[in-house]
Parts: C-alpha cells; structure tokens; sequence
C-alpha cells in the first residue's frame, strides 16, 4: 500500500485494485483538549483493520483508500472539519485566514510550520477523483444507543448547524447604589436567553448551547451561543436550526427590550443539514444486522467528515457504536469492547458490501 | 500645614488647632478603571477646599485634617478600602497577601515597589489618635436623589456586604449529540441562579449582582455571585445581605438538584452595615437645609472609607450629592455644577459644625 499526504495534511493510505474507482474509509486522529480516546482513533483504526483484512485478500475490484482527515476537531482555532471540507471544496481560505489560537498564534502561520499552505490547501479535492462512497465508522456521542440498549446503528446524515454569537449590551452601574429596577444587566438578560434558548430547543426536539467549550474560549469576552439543529425537517427528528434561531433572535429582542439592552447576533457559521445515500443506508443496515442482530437509524446530532464527503456528492453513510453514558469529548468518553469489536466487524462487512455495489457499477 | 504619607500609603494634610482632637474630612482619588471623573475626586477636593478656608480664618479651636485614602476602589487586586482598613485596623494582611493582579503580579510585591510594607500597613493606625470625628463627602452613585429632585442627603450609614463565588458543576458532553434533556448543564444552573437571585433581591428590597466587574475579571473562570444588602434591618430601607445569601444558596441547591449539578458556595468576604452617629447625623442634616433647603437622610448601597471610620469607632457621618441618571464606576459619571458647588458648601458648614461640637467636648 501506498501512503501520502495531500495539500490539506490529509494522510492517505491506498489500497489498489482492479479499477481506479474508489470506495474511501475515513475518520480523523486528532481530538478535542481533554477529550476521550475514541473520538476520532476509533473510525481511523477500524478502517486500517479493515485494509489489512482486504490486502490479505489479494488486490480487490475497486481501489479502496484510507483517510485520516487533518484537523476535524478544529480545537485550536474554533473551525472544525478542515481537511475534509478542503477536500470537498466547502473550506474558504477567507474565512481561515484570520483565525488566531488562545495565545494569538495565526492559522496560516501553523500551518506553514506543519508543510501545508492555507491558499493550496484545496488542492487535496484531487484526492476525490474517482471516489465512489465514503464510509465512516464513529463512536454516536450521545445517549441514544445506550437507552435502546443497541450496539450499532446506521446514520441517516448529520444535522443542519448554525453558531452565533449573541451579544447584549446593557448599562455599567455601581454594583451597591443601583436598584434592582434601575438596571439595565445585560448578564440577566443572557441569562433568559439561556433558559428560553433551552425552552424553544426542547419545544422543537432539537438541541441548543450556549457559551461552552470551543466557543466559549474564543469569545472569552462575549457571549456565544452555539444553536445546532438541522435547517428543515429532512427526516423524522430531523432539526430546524435556522427555525431555531429565528424564535431565538425574536426572543432575543423581547428580552433586550424589556432589559433595557441592545441585543446583536453575528452568525458564525451554518450548515445544512447533510442527508447520507440511499443505497449506502441500507447496505449499512444489512452490515449491522448480520453482525449484531438489529438494526437502528438515527441522525448525527454532531457533525463529522461525511457530512462533507456528501456534500461534495460522494455517497456517504457512517455507522454509530453506543458510548457509554452518552459522554464524549470528556475523558471518561468509553464503549464496551465487545460493542467496539462489533462496530469494525459490521464496518468491515458493509466495506465489502460497498466494494461489490461499486464494482458492479 | 503639614503633609504626610503613612505606612499604609494615605496621605494626610494637618491644620493644627488649639487641641490636638482632630476632625478627619476624608476622600480617596484613586478610581475604577474607565471609571468616572467624581468618585473619588470630588472628596478629597471638596476637603482641600473647607481646609483652604478654615486655613485662612485662623487656627480652629480643634485639629483639622484632610486624608486621601489610599487604594479605596481596590481594583487592581479585588479588594477595596486598603488604607481606611489599614488605618481602622480591619485589615488582615494575610487575606492580602496572596492576591495578585491580572498580569500576575503579587499584591505585596507592587505595594513595595511604591514604599508600602504590608506587614506594617496597620501602623497607619496611628494617625487616628485624636481623631474625634469622620466627615466624607460623596456623589450617590445610584439614582435616588435624581428621582427625588434633591441635590444632597446625609447618609444614614453603609450596607453590609456579602460577596460568594458560587459554583456549578455538571458534565462535559457533545453538545450536538446530547439531548436537552440528558445535560447536566452548569450554565443553564448559573442562569436560573442569576434570574432567581434578581427575585430574592427585588422581593427583600436588596441588590445583587452576578459576575461583572472587579469579580468577573478576578473569577475569569469561575462564576461570581456578589450578594450585596445590609445583614440585618437595623433601619428602615436597610437590607439583609446574610438573609439574601441565605435564600440564595437554598435556591442554588435546589437548582443543582434539578439540572443534576453540584454546587459549592465560598465565602469571598463578608461586611455588616456601619451606621453612622446620630448627633452628626443632626448636624449633617442642618447644613444640607442651610444650603439647599432641603434634605434627606438615606443609607448608602455603596461601601466607603467612611464604613471603616464608622467601625474604629469615630463618630462618623457621610453627605451625598445627587449623581445624574445614577451613573458611576463609568466615563459618563456627572452631577450638575450647582449640585457640586451646593456639596462643597454643605461640607463646609458640617465641617464648621462638627468642629464646633468636637470643640465643646
């Protein structure tokens, strides 16, 4: 097998075969700061296991890839799936270009001292050529799993997401001399936001998050609010981010109004929802129930690399093993082994499952 | 007249008189960062100007003598009244000694660097003997006056203090794969926190304030709580800060339990009310009348070197002047000039008093 890096600092392992067409298997190495040990080694290592068990077979009829997608996490500059979006041509190098870490360091700059230039990082896109499916295997990061009691599910796509940062400005007053009914506090105003973003998430079975992690570091003297949800109703359970922030903007203003504040919101970023392919589901859907017994079909509350590969065309699907308790990005992030075992198992079956629906065209 | 620097770095102007009791008219120049141009200038220069005058009348039947207290607002290192407490004694150097400033840098160190020793601070306490009365002149810094149409009030004393660093711990998880309802989310805790903390205080008459300022700054990773209410009724209007605090860690449990957060509270420093003296209190009363017509007697949500004064046991007594649209510890600080002139002849005509009262024993 053949190994090389491309332009975006994607690391790629080729397996060739009989056609050039490709089926990809890919994930990312990198993690968020103190997170868990398998988000992402899980999908990067399940996939090696899987080329091993296919270049012990002899060449097969369609070249099949490895990838190891740089940066997914993006923890350092607040921009996730960078080597992916590159890859699928979504990555503005504008919107990069700024970037600064907590201590000031510029994006382009780190990725020069790592070999890979920021304007050329596109260029990885030709690593796509002649690719026919994306397969990705990932712990689900959630709870779901664990209360249905199931090992293993098939991803139906990832929600739509929009990242704001919500800003109200209220008045500075001494702290001791100014009565409740004087202020204008524009903390207490964040505060309802919280509660009521809470409420109009759960009213829509979507999810919502205001000022952790990432975000809250990046706009240490703002306040960031984070709504992800998928933009229209794609599926049962699927999310209505742009819904969501709407009602929230609206209530926003409500508040601001009966604080006394300003409020303003700056969208961040926004993604689509990224449904994944037909076909793939249900050749997934056959993986997992000939290796655990049942089957389940969820959406992906978090975003990963597939979402990109399917945005670029490429059929996508991702398979889910159960995280204990739901926790991830956490180190007491786990799976059982036996569901760990299952989960390459039933990757290694949907990759000869896609192998063969490749091949024959 | 003499002038002097203490050990704790107040500055004092000595105008002897026929004895060697002393009335203080006191003052700090030293102001928040991006503060105001009142607080605390107008005291010290209110002073400069009565002891300009007594100056040129001749010597005063009692020592007169002006000090500008040194680091009132504490805002470098979080804690306030340094040179009053020095000097009334309350001060514990070693609660001082650990701060540091946002940079880093140690409290004793800078304190040197401008010939303090903080071991010896408390000498200060020196310049006290004799001292027979307390006088300080202050803008409100709150909207009161404004709303009552009164330019000046004799201040019936200080409000206790709490200030608790309150914190709530959850649990990390993936914010896009972790539903609403399976969060153990400190930031929805701290909000409900802050909106319920508005009710106690709104429902006692009291204030209390969240995480902005000095304590934000100082708790850049923690959430601060600063309860800020008098610890017992001990005149009407007066607030209950302990009661407050109380309510506000029964609340603040009882929200852990629900959002499945901890909760810790600790103790930041703690403040009882200092009424100020009834016969100074009478006389403060008649020089407001003699200067504007009329007055009005109101206790001060805002600590001031005069709270310490109050607690060495110096008869003590504090003039307000009304502060337009109630704003301090911001640039946009202002009162009117006629207001300001009216304060200084007030001062003037308690000082006369007091010194007058002093002088007869």
């Amino acid at each position: 097998m053949s190994v090389e890096t491309d332009p975006a600092g994607n690391l790629w392992a080729t397996l060739p075969g009989a056609s050039e067409r490709a089926v990809l298997i890919g994930g990312h190495l990198d993690s968020v700061s103190n997170g868990g040990w398998l988000d992402g080694c899980l999908n990067v290592l399940g996939g090696l296991e899987v080329l091993r068990r296919l270049a012990a077979d002899g060449p097969p009829p369609v070249t099949v890839r490895l990838v190891d997608w740089a940066d997914e996490e993006g923890f350092r500059f607040g921009r996730s799936l960078f080597g992916s979006s590159a890859a699928s041509q979504s990555l503005d190098p504008e919107l990069f270009r700024g970037l600064r870490d907590a201590s000031g360091a510029a994006l382009p700059e780190v990725l020069a001292e790592h070999g890979i230039d920021l304007v050329h990082a596109r260029d990885a896109g030709r690593q796509l050529t002649g690719a026919a499916a994306y397969l990705e295997l990932h712990i689900e990061q959630g709870p779901v799993l664990e209360r249905l009691d199931l090992p293993l599910a098939v991803v139906l796509g990832t929600y739509g997401v929009e990242r704001h940062v919500v800003r109200f400005s209220g008045e500075r007053a001494h702290v001791g001399a100014t009565p409740m009914d004087m202020r204008r506090d524009s903390v207490a105003a964040t505060a309802r936001l919280v509660l009521e973003g809470r409420r109009i998430a759960q009213a829509a079975g979507s999810v919502t998050t205001v000022g952790t992690g990432r975000d809250a570091r990046r706009h240490r003297d703002r306040r960031g609010a984070a709504l992800r949800a998928g933009d229209r109703p794609a599926a049962p359970g699927w999310r209505d981010a742009a819904g969501d922030a709407r009602r929230g903007r609206g209530c926003s203003r409500r508040i601001a109004e009966e604080e006394g504040c300003e409020v303003a919101w700056e969208l961040q970023w926004r993604i689509p929802p990224r449904p994944f392919h037909p076909q793939l589901i249900e050749l997934a859907d056959e993986a997992v129930r000939e290796t655990v017994g049942t089957s389940h079909r969820m959406p992906s509350g978090a975003l990963h690399d597939a979402a990109e590969m399917a945005s670029a065309g490429i059929p996508t699907v991702m398979l889910f093993v159960q995280s204990l308790r739901g926790l991830s990005h956490n180190p007491e992030e786990d799976t059982r082994t036996e569901h760990i075992v299952a989960s390459v198992e039933a990757l290694d079956r949907l990759a000869s499952k896609t192998i063969a629906w490749v091949a024959s065209g």
